[in-house]
């Protein structure tokens, strides 16, 4: 996310840690462009939180693998909704600054993204993503991010 | 993009680092969702490649702000670009890694993707990006790219 | 750096931009470990900072290129005093990330490490820094990184 | 490191995964500068290798906390040594990227630097690098890296 993105204009819903909770908040406060990734959360947790990218061709290049930009994307969308799990809620928030890794193809399968918090400060937070196809023993992708809260 | 997925079931079509012919590759090799971007490539040269991103509220979160993964994927889809330019024409590739800061939000504006190839080796690519909404004399976002070379 | 370990004992003398005042930045708060560097100030300003890494075989690994390590080192060390030029004296600080490529080798030569403060906020601040070794005309590395500003 | 700054001028003397081995390649491969940090192996193995970076006041800054700089230094190093104890003995490799984030300070305690090979292809390694402060439950800094491997 970028500045004050996430502002919201009316006052944010209560909201809790469940999967329900933050695909609520997905569904409301992310881009149009970010629904079309169909991310779903599996598990959402104070300290870990996963969604799951599913399987589309919409999200595959010329040859059959899943765009690296999509992994990206579902990276730094997991990690907003790991942080509001983190928070009990929604809190509005901005992304600093991701790294991501790309180690291995994706093809014909769902892809796990699990957002591990390592530090939730009181101005930054800090996370660890791992993406690994369905099935895999392997990550497809690893990324970290830093962003800035800002309630 | 991920190992071996730009790698072309077909020939690659004969091409040239004109903007034209970057355009053909973006819409041939790039899947349907980065497609939706709507990217076009400005500028195409041996070392620097400008791409627009179009202002679209497709791609703008909550609040009316560009989301950041847009300008991630435009980043790393500008950069494959880019090499294909240096090289003058398709060649398969993946991205190895791609960080990036978001500096400044954007609304409302095009953004400018610049990208300028740092090191164009024989296996791996380096590239620097910086996002500019238009008219603004300060980056809205700078990321660092490498890419392993394919064939 | 990392959190608070700049914030000095004692106040912080009255400094500027010059490079003399950068030196003494430099030499009054860094650890015994990177005065080692034999880091010199070449160039302040208030958006552009150059230092000059001198040649060391003590810095050279095994074969005699200069070790990566000490690339990120001065990378680092040169984006804190070019948020100090930036801000005009001393400014307790922290690093946030720091992401680095490696694109050619070094050896024998010195290295300049241009830093550009490309965002100076109130509480981050966001620089490129490109290394070159004197007289080349392509980076051996280049690095972004964010800071944390705590004063 | 970076290119080609391994390749050893005489044969790589055997070498297995046990500590001591990758203490002798580090003792012979490294800089100068680098024996200072006074790293040892603590564990070897063929996905995952831990470094001790002792306490030391010539790697702390005025204020006592440890140098950012050291830790990006302890996160190199030791990936690179993971990567040899991964392959088995000594292998010429270069840094290609370093993505480190800086989350809690160190002050007066060794440090652990624990790596996972993530992926060891034939020409690209990857590694995920966690810092801890001996005794911390929460990380100090965490790394990624990509390494090009040339034998």
């Amino acid at each position: 996310m970028t500045s004050a993105d996430l502002t919201p204009q009316t006052p944010a819903p209560a909201a809790g840690a469940s999967p329900e909770a933050l695909d609520a908040i997905l569904r409301d406060n992310f881009a149009p462009w970010i629904q079309r990734l169909g991310l779903r959360v599996e598990e959402a947790g104070e300290r870990r939180t996963v969604l799951r990218l599913p399987w589309s061709d919409e999200l595959a290049r010329e040859g059959g693998g899943l765009s690296g930009q999509a992994m990206m994307a579902a990276a730094d969308t997991a990690t907003a909704l790991a942080v509001c799990a983190a928070r009990g809620g929604f809190v509005p928030m901005t992304t600093v600054q991701q790294s991501t890794t790309f180690q291995r193809p994706v093809s014909g399968r769902d892809v796990l993204v699990d957002v591990r918090i390592t530090k939730l400060g009181r101005t930054l937070a800090f996370a660890e993503i791992t993406l690994t196809a369905e099935g895999a023993a392997e990550p497809a992708a690893q990324a970290t991010t830093v962003y800035a809260l800002l309630g």
